[in-house]
């Protein structure tokens, strides 16, 4: 696990001109990471996993690859000069069956197996140990392209009242305490009560939900009341797993009805962080990004 | 709060032939304690919540009330009788400015409204309180209508193996973790990995939302696997709010693709055990009541 702290910085990167591997599942996160380290001046080589990645993310060398190509990646040190390889964007855990294995990958298929009949967090970091073992380094995404980190103290025009600060701090500790199992990292809570858990549908899965049961009239919330938390669960991986957020959160929250969202500085990834509090403020939403230290007390 | 295993054999109610005042929220389970309570030759006076009791429980003495019409709750014991009150069936909870009070109760509102400020068990178990200040004892749906309590060491004919065996105790585990917190009774868990925890959507809503994931393909698991862990929360008062579970549970269980059913044996509501059993069975899943105990460790 990277230490806390040496993300925000990663001198290893500046100088560095050897190219990155970027294994891109789907969404908008493997093009602007892809962009951020080539703007560095480092030459990347994409894996653009079929049925996930963007066909705009062809611009960059590339090939497409199934999920189940763990062979083809670990060439790639040999084949491209790669050291570095970054995994990122959102791709469905498949099941065992329909990872499409290549026959060279079959020989890590037992140790993948395994992998598999662990939570996400497991199965995450046990291919960060496979890539290692193979001379390869694994990176998180905000190692390679630091611009994409939330900063620290970021905030919106309107800040969260002192009822909201206390949604936000139950909002942080329930994360805490289901931190030991593979689930969750946002929950939705309205004026000291949780509201909604993130499970596999994902935070725009969540939000639709809290939607839903307000259109429904199953929950009765006055006009913007809830906040949505959505923190790195602190045993986590933060090379592989750290929580993406985007103005489209933004526009989900908001249909929701909430009234703002809590990030970690330093602990989400975001595309455009500018962006990101101008969007907040145009709809009126408060954006706060804690400090790690405020989560870490129990 | 009852102490453990005094609400399976309520002896109190034996020979007890005053009347038993009771609130009626939606859902099946109000008729089944008046039902109950009748059938042990005790009258019963039901205040009906408008919007959503159902009509059929006009059979018994009742009168319509809102949600706020705790001044006549409270008259019950003058005018009917009454030294028991149970609350029971679902209410979504309302804004406090929907609640309706009538003149009367506004005298308590007050207390109403600090009451409201904490989760649901805290709203709950402040109305107990009230109750008990003015004279009337708060009784669980078990004690007066034992009948309807899960009975201890239930099992379908389908017994869970060993890898639902350490699903089940993972949910009972994230279940117990999150006891603190006033949200989720439930939880689905599949080969180690949480899917879905309950929050403001209910038991039917968490089933239709994996339902939904494997329909959309977000969720790529077997035929038949993952279970649904139900069980009341340690910290809570089992008078207000054992979990309730019915041949709905199962239907919904069974759409969602799920294997099998774990509640708690003596802590949780059925309507008719022996036909929840004879659905599960049909159906192919299995259900299996847990002891009490084996939630206890951490």
């Amino acid at each position: 696990m990277t230490a806390s702290g040496a993300y925000t910085s990663a001198p290893q990167t500046a100088a560095d001109k050897t190219p990155v591997a970027i294994i891109c599942g789907g969404g908008a996160f493997p093009g602007a990471v892809a962009d951020a380290v080539a703007r560095r001046g480092r030459p990347v080589h994409l894996f653009l996993l079929r049925g996930f990645a963007d066909r705009a993310l062809e611009r960059y060398p590339h090939e497409w690859v199934k999920l189940g190509s763990a062979a083809k990646y670990l060439g790639a040190n040999r084949k491209h000069g790669v050291r570095e390889v970054v995994l990122i964007g959102s791709a469905v855990r498949p099941r065992l069956s329909q990872i499409g294995f290549d026959w060279k990958s079959l020989l890590l298929l037992p140790r993948i197996a395994k992998l598999f009949l662990g939570g996400d967090n497991n199965l995450l970091s046990g291919i960060g140990k496979i890539f290692e073992e193979h001379g390869l380094k694994l990176r998180g995404a905000h190692e390679v392209a630091p611009e994409l980190l939330m900063p620290h103290g970021l905030v919106s025009n309107i800040r969260p009242t002192a009822q909201e600060q206390e949604d936000i701090d139950i909002g942080s500790k329930l994360l805490r305490a289901i931190d030991g199992f593979d689930v969750g990292q946002a929950v939705v809570v309205a004026s000291r009560r949780v509201i909604a858990i993130e499970g596999a549908e994902g935070t725009a899965g969540l939000l639709a939900r809290v939607a839903e049961m307000r259109r429904s009239g199953r929950l009765k919330l006055r006009e913007r009341e809830g906040v949505l938390v959505k923190l790195p669960k602190p045993s986590q991986d933060r090379r592989i797993d750290l929580p993406a957020i985007g103005t489209d959160t933004i526009m989900q929250a908001q249909e929701a009805g909430l009234s703002g969202i809590a990030v970690e500085g330093g602990g989400s990834l975001v595309i455009d962080a500018q962006k990101f509090v101008e969007a907040a403020d145009m709809t009126g939403l408060f954006v706060i990004a804690l400090p790690a230290s405020a989560q870490t007390p129990a």
